[in-house]
Formats: structure tokens, sequence, C-alpha cells
């Protein structure tokens, strides 16, 4: 690297998502007045924010920025990656830079919306450079789970900022579509300042296995099969997809494609001519019926048992197309990701029942799933190709970004350089030294239904009282003259017990309540907060003692 | 095995809970008018369970033949098979069988119950034989992640049938606690007509671990501790806890205990003779902030990121007596239980921010945690001595039992002798040949608090639809002679909306319901169902259209 000069301006790096989390990917990289946006994804919510759809980044910085937004850059067309865009676009009309097939899908997402006239887009190649006013953008391709996938360089006066995307080294690449390993090996060799490199596998010992073996799993299995083969896998996962098709085609079979996503991702990939399908090999799903069974398969979405997705009605027998058969053979070409693995058992448990041998790749099983990020040795390869000065583990759990620092000190980085960060720390760089240089404010913005940041706290906490104990709604109607009771009070409850079988507890309930209020109104206290909160705790603590829950109380007084 | 004469009665073999999940064990074996119950465990709630705190099994087809039931024999002392008893002989007052740590952990638990006087207990050895009027139950010694774990044969006219309880193959036993392999090999020899075995680990090639392994393991982790060692893993797993003790032996170190079930199960395990704490080893944990860290180690509860636990209140800098210092080596001896990763996943990342060094089982890392259940070369050795005429894979998902079933027929199990049964699906076998006979009644009863079944599933299906969206209540009060509105409506929402930022919202929702009824009150329907109704969907429709969201809506319409 060569020694940079006294710069007037500083170098900041930070996340807006991504780090201490899988999800939500959006990193910062500005110089001066210039601010360089890396992906804008988002994440499917944790289990504590009940109800919420998915969650995007608070991208506040960057609205208060907004002059100085060169463009949003994109490794890849993963949800994680991509999914936020059309949140942002809303509200920061910015151009987003991608290549081609990560645009195709941009673009097909930005359609959904209503987005797309208004959206600059530009599309860029592994060589393209992009030169803003100080800052230059390139860009190096990759191996991931999904084509066109690329690391990003970022030329700055301060120096070189590398943003690898998702990887990993396949020496055996689906289409020989090699990631360039030369470029990163320049890069490397010119210096890089700094290093953000994909933490999601460094728990993981060892070389993540080539996405070839999968071909050759799927093909042993398709071999085997007597009858159908129906696979679920990721939509996004073209290259699998591709190898899907060439089983089928190897044992001469038809395929048929089912779900939403997964007809879009080959439309789209297939025009692009990420995909290629012989012609004719496609039937529509009503022919599937007509066909021999041993000349038919199925390609489908529900990899991760989610409960619409077309694997799972399937399961379930709920589909209206595709019924599974004794025999057929059903391959999930997927590891479950962390929270889904009951829903994926529980979709192998009922295509058992139904009879079909299943093949889950779960624990590994069959081969017919490999990961699309690199293992601990792939994370070394790329620190030892790029060599940075300072090292900044993204894309993980905190657990894994302190593992891939980890990484780093045993290929030689001192550990004084290696920043772990938590979302909006920034790392600032002058003059070539680098520090923690506070914290711009992040966090989650929660999507529920067309609602966007109007979920909080407040209401999640109250969801989650809702749905441990249910609610009881007390209401009354008293007389303002004196205070006594016109009507009620009636209690009615929801997700708490059998009304039927608890009619004394409820019983015995409103005589509890009745008594609070009389006794109340009888001293003369006729401020409804405090009626309110009387009636509440009374309520409460009966209720607790006699069946050890804390439903929400509602309280609702009338005056006439 | 002896062909059997004639019988005029039949051998009954169900489960009342165990296949087709993973808990509430609890079979059924039958000879005419003679019930023997094997184990009676409690499972933890699923994810759609919302608010349960546990669920066991419905005991229905018990109660109604109590004076049939024999006893309820143990097969070993963890939750899963003992944890329903308190529940269980309330309804139903039989003997309970157990071996002597097994009794020692039911005593514990009937006493917190109250019911310890009104219990007969019944203590057995691996060599007690028990007779009853025709059926003859004996045991035989295994090894699990729990001493004393036994599996149990039950001899009938019909034959005999073997229930192998958890277990695997441990060759290198802890304390040489080996199992009974000479006497499994007996019983095969003389004749097994039924062979009940554990699934758990069906899914998984090879053999499983032995438990001194991690020996080994804990003491490497100890030995290279700078300073203090933390060890979190399951209360119950009594030969860990002694690795754990000889661990801090080894290297010099006070022991301090910390969690309510930890504290318990030592406690009941050193009494009882199968813990060896050396004098002078524990200290109180007040003391251990007073001793050299390097001499300092703490056994945990927590290992599974339960939200309450001792290690994750260490995580979070909650817990009043422990605080996690950096250069603490924090070692979570045990894999997360399905469901559990993500809670693991983050104490795990809690602890790495505090500085602590973190060994965690997950993923297999570091040698510390080995499964007590054997995996498929365990699962056909066990097949292969007691060679069953029929096999009925138990204790586990529908999947597991159809590889546990696949297992049998590799080695020479005939596959019209497998029987995959779901809960409280009768095998019934006579004179020898054995065929599904019919259903009895079965199906989770939920306990809430202290409501054992009073959470059905209309209160589930309220609380999952308040968990989502959340509940708007509207209030309104017509007079009784024109059917015009007194006062309201008032809209009060919880887990809805953020009500400050959606004023607009619920303004324009009040004029929909006072519109609507105006309208019908106007038209004179009077009816306060048809008015509900009415509201309801007006309401309802409204908010899907401005917010996709469907909260519950209850109306409430007071007459005055």
């Amino acid at each position: 690297m060569k020694p940079s000069k006294s710069n007037a301006e500083k170098l900041s790096i930070f996340a807006l998502g991504g780090v201490g989390e899988i999800g939500k990917n959006m990193y910062v990289v500005q110089y001066g007045s210039e601010i360089i946006v890396i992906d804008s994804g988002l994440k499917f919510p944790e289990e504590d924010m009940l109800g919420i759809d998915v969650v995007i980044p608070d991208i506040t910085y960057l609205l208060e920025n907004k002059e100085k937004v060169r463009g949003i850059f994109l490794t890849h067309g993963h949800e994680d990656h991509i999914g936020g865009l059309p949140y942002v676009l809303k509200h920061l009309n910015v151009p987003v830079y991608g290549t081609k097939l990560t645009l195709g899908l941009v673009e097909s997402k930005l359609k959904e919306a209503g987005m797309l006239g208004e959206t600059k887009r530009i599309l860029v190649h592994a060589d393209s450079v992009l030169k803003f006013s100080k800052v230059k953008v390139s860009f190096f391709k990759t191996n991931h789970s999904i084509p066109d996938s690329v690391g990003i360089c970022i030329d700055t006066p301060e120096g070189v900022v590398v943003h690898t995307g998702d990887f990993k080294f396949d020496q055996t690449p689906v289409n020989n579509d090699f990631a360039d390993i030369h470029r990163m090996s320049e890069i490397g060799k010119r210096g890089v300042l700094a290093l953000l490199s994909d933490s999601t596998n460094a728990e993981r010992p060892g070389y993540t296995g080539s996405e070839r073996s999968v071909g050759a799993s799927l093909k042993e299995v398709f071999r085997n099969a007597e009858q159908r083969v129906i696979v679920a896998t990721f939509a996004s996962n073209v290259h699998r997809l591709q190898q899907v098709i060439d089983a089928a085609a190897y044992t001469n079979r038809k395929l048929a494609i089912v779900g939403r996503s997964m007809v879009n991702v080959i439309t789209i990939a297939a025009e692009l001519g990420y995909l290629h399908i012989p012609e004719g090999m496609l039937v529509e799903l009503d022919e599937v019926n007509r066909l021999p069974s041993h000349r038919v398969a199925i390609l489908s979405t529900g990899s991760q048992g989610e409960p619409m997705s077309a694997l799972t009605r399937m399961a379930r027998s709920t589909h209206k197309k595709v019924e599974i058969l004794p025999g057929d053979t059903v391959v999930i070409a997927a590891n479950p990701i962390p929270g889904n693995e009951k829903y994926v058992g529980r979709t192998v448990d009922e295509l058992f029942r139904l009879g079909a041998n299943v093949i889950y790749g779960y624990n590994g099983g069959g081969g017919v799933h490999v990961s699309g990020h690199g293992s601990q040795e792939e994370l070394k390869l790329m620190l030892n190709l790029m060599k940075p000065k300072y090292f900044i583990p993204i894309h993980g759990e905190y657990r894994m970004l302190r593992q891939h620092g980890l990484l780093a000190e045993s290929v030689g980085i001192d550990r004084e350089n290696i920043f772990i960060c938590d979302l909006g720390e920034v790392v600032e760089i002058h003059n070539g030294v680098a520090r923690k240089a506070g914290k711009i404010p992040v966090g989650n913005v929660l999507i529920d239904g067309l609602g966007v940041g109007d979920v909080g706290n407040i209401v999640l906490r109250d969801r989650k009282l809702l749905s441990q104990d249910g609610i009881l709604v007390v209401v009354v109607t008293l007389s303002k003259q004196d205070g006594k009771i016109v009507s009620g009070p009636d209690i009615i409850s929801r997700g708490f017990v059998y009304v039927r079988e608890s009619e004394g507890l409820l019983d015995e309930a409103n005589r509890i309540v009745s008594g609070t209020l009389q006794k109340l109104t009888g001293e003369n206290i006729s401020e409804w907060a405090s009626l309110k909160t009387h009636v509440k705790e009374a309520l409460g603590r009966f209720l607790y003692e006699q069946t050890r829950r804390r439903p929400m109380i509602l309280p609702i007084i009338m005056e006439v």
C-alpha cells in the first residue's frame, strides 16, 4: 500500500445493517462528501417481533445526507441484500448499480411496487469502473449461491476499501463460472486499507463443498427414483436450479415449476441467459398427471417449510394441483435457516406419512446441499489475498464476527487493527490511522402490512402480553349523577380461558369488579384513571391467585 | 422365542405420548386386565402453543381402566419421562417404580407438589423382578445421559415385550457404569416378541461419542483457562457434572453452584452417592469474588439459553452475584435442543461481548458435548441383540421413527413386522400375530399456570390472532328508546399501532363505526348480534385496506 499523504477529509465506514445480525445488509463507505452505499437488504423478523412481516434498516443518516449519496451498489440479488430497496428508494431516490442478474431481480421487485419508472438503474460488469469526484468504485467476481455476485472495491484518497459481498471459493463452479481470484490478488498486491468480509460461516472449520457436488448427488437421486422426483430449493440459487434441470434432462423427465418465486426467478434467469432449459422440457403443472410418473420432475419452493409455500401445501395435502403419492421422491436441497428447523422437520414428517421417499439436506444428508458461504479456510484465503491493514468482519451475528476476527489474527493481522462493530459504530480512518469514532443513529424499522415503522416496542410488548395470557375487557357504565353502576360490569375475554368451562371464575371476577367499584364510588373517588387502576389491580390479583396467569386487563368505564 | 400357545387374552401396546413427537413419553403395555405404564413425561410447548407452560398426555384411557393399572414404571429421571407425574398421579394414584436416582428426583418433584405422602414409591434395582397376575416386569441397565437408566422387560403369556428406555452404548462410561449388554443378550436369546426402541438419533450415522471424551476436553479447557471457568450444562447429566468436578479438582479450583435445578440435582445426586465431591471444594457464590480467579469454577444452568436461567442472566449482566469478566472462560457443554438455537446463539453473543472466551458445544465445537442417545450403529446393535419378531420404533418425530424402521429392515426385520404408530394407535398381538387394532383417545393436555386443560384450540387461536395484529375494542352506548348513540363510539387498541402516530387512522375508524351504527339503527335493525357483525365487518375492511392488517375487533354495545 502506498503511504497516504495527509488528507483533509476523513474516511468513515459503518453498517446500517448486517453486523450483529443475519440480514438487512447495508454498509456505508463515506469519504468526505461522497457516500457509497453497499446493498439494501431486509431481514425476517426475530421471534419476539410478533406480527411483523419484514425488517429494514433505519436510514435516517442517509436521508440527512441525501445529497452526498452517490448510489446504492449491489453485491448480488438475495433478499437480505436487495429486499429493502422498495422501501429505501421511496425516501432516498438514488441510482442503483448492479450486475445483470441482480438488476433483473431488482427490476421485478420495483415493478411490483410500481417504482420501476422513477428508479435510475445502472448495469455494471465485473470490470466496470465508476468514477466520482474523489472516489472510484470497481468490482470483482465471486462465487456465491446466486450467479453474478461481486465484491466491491472503493478507491479513496485515504486508501482502498474492499467489501467482499457474500462469497465462497468454488474450485469447480457450475458453468465454469469462476471467481476472479487473479483480480483479487491484484487488488491485494496494490494494497488494501480496509477489508470488510462475509462472516456467515466463520464458525465452520475447513472448506465449503462445491456446488457441482450437489449436481452429482441430484443425478444419483434422479436415476434411482422409480417415480416422480420433486425438488425444493432456494428459488434464487440459479446454479442449483440448472443442476436440477440437468438431472431431469439426464433421466429424460419433463419438468414442472411450482411456487410464485420459483416461477419468477426461472423466468428472469432464463430470459437473461443464466439458465439453460432444453426445448420442450417445461410442462404445465396440469399436464403432470397425464405423464408416466418416471418421466416427471417438479421444481418447487418451500425448502424452509414456510407455511404457505408449495411444498408445505403438498405435504399437508392442501395443494390444488400436486398430490404426493406413495413412491414419489422428494428432495429438500437446502439446510434449514436457523429458526426454521421445526418447520422443515414437520414438512419431512408429513411427506413420509404420505409414503414419499424424502431426502433432506438436513444434517448434510444425501449431499443435496452445500452452503453459499466460505468456511474458515476460505475466509483465511480471502484475508491472505487482500492483506488488509484494517479488518472489519461483517455479515454475521456477533459470535461469527468475533470468530472471523480470530481467524484474521491467525493469519497475522494485528489484533488492534481488527474492528468488530455494532450497527452504526463508525470506523474512521484518517492519515492511515483507524479508530472507532462514535455511533450514528441506527435501528430496526419494522414493517407490518402497509405500515412502515408504526409498530414499535410498546405495540410489540402488548402483542407479547396478549399472546401469553390473552385479554379481559371489563365494561361498566356509571351514572354521571351519583357514580352508581347503571349497566355492567360485563367481562369479555379472548385468549384467556375456555369461557364455558370457567363460568365460575368469570362470575367471581365480575363480583370482584362490582365490589371494587361500589366501594370506590361510595368513597367518592370519581377520578376515572384511579377507578381503572383499582379495577385492574383487584382483578389482576384475583386472576393470578386463581390461575397463575396475567392476562391484559382493559377496564372501560362509560358515564351516562 | 417359544411358540406361544393359544391365549384367551390379547396383548396391546400403544403410546399416550412419545411417538410423532419429542417429549411427554408414556407407553402402555396391556395384557388382558393388567396394564403396565412406562414413564410419565412432559413436553415443552410447540411454538404455536402460545402462553402454555408444559404439555402432558391425555390419560383418559388409563382413568377409564384405573383398576387395571399395576403401576407406572420409570426408565430414568429426565423431565420428558417423569415430569408429568405430579399431574397424572393426582388423578391416577398408582404405585411408581423406579431406580434409586430416578426415585430421588421424583420424590423431590412430588414433595414440591405436596404429594409425597399419598404416593406409593417402590425402589427397584436392575435385577428386580415384579410379578403380577400374568405379567412379570424386569429391568436391564443402559447408558444414557443420566445415571441409573434402565430398559424394561415385560413378560406376558403372549411373549416378551422390551422397552429400551433412552439409551446409547458407551464403551468407556464414566465411573465404569456399564450397560448390561450380557443381560440384553440373554433377553434376546430367550426371545423377544416386540421391541420398543429409542429413535432420537435414528437420523444420525455412526456411533455416538463416549461421555468420557467430554471429560478429557473439559480438563483441557480448565487447564488452558487463565481465569475463571464457568460451565453450563444439563443439571440432570450427573456424569457430566462429575467430570466438571473432576476437572475443577485437577486444576485446583473451588466450585460454586448456581441455578435452582443445578443445586437441586447436585444435592440429590450427592446424597444418593451418584456424585463425588471432594471435601472443601464447594464454595458459596458470595465467596467466589474473594478467591483468585484461576482458583474458581462455576457450574451453572442455562445451557439452552433459557431466558430466566443463571447463565442467561450472567450474559445479560443481570445476575445478582456473578458478573462475567474479560478473560473468563465460559463452556456451554450442551447442544441446543431444536428450537433453542437462537436463544443459545444470543447467549454466546452476549458472553463474547463481555469479553469472555466462549466454548460452545454448538456444531460439535470443543468436544464438550456428546449426545445421550445412540446413533444408527448402536440402534442396529440393540436390534441385533434383541432380535425381536415385531419392532415398534418409539421416542421420536415421525421421520425418526421412519428412519429407525429402515434401520430395522436393514438388519433383517420383515417390513410388515415393523409398526410405525401414531399416538394411541394400538398394536394388538394375539396368538403370535400382530396387527394394528384401532386407536384409543389421546391428545395434548395443555398446562397454563394452574390451569390444566382449560386452554384449547379456540383460546390458542385467539392468542395467535392477538399476537399478530393486536386488538381493537369498540365501545358504544345506545339508547334503549330510540337506538341513538348516547356515548361513544370509543376505540381502544392494544398491540395494533402506535396510537400517537396513527391518530388520523383511528379518527377515521371512529367515523366509520358511527356511520355504520347510524345507518343500521336508522333502518331499525336493533338486534345486537347483527349490529356487532356489521361494525366488525365495516371496521375490519377499512383497517385491512389502510394497513393490510387484521386485528381482532371486539365490538361492545351497551344499552341504557
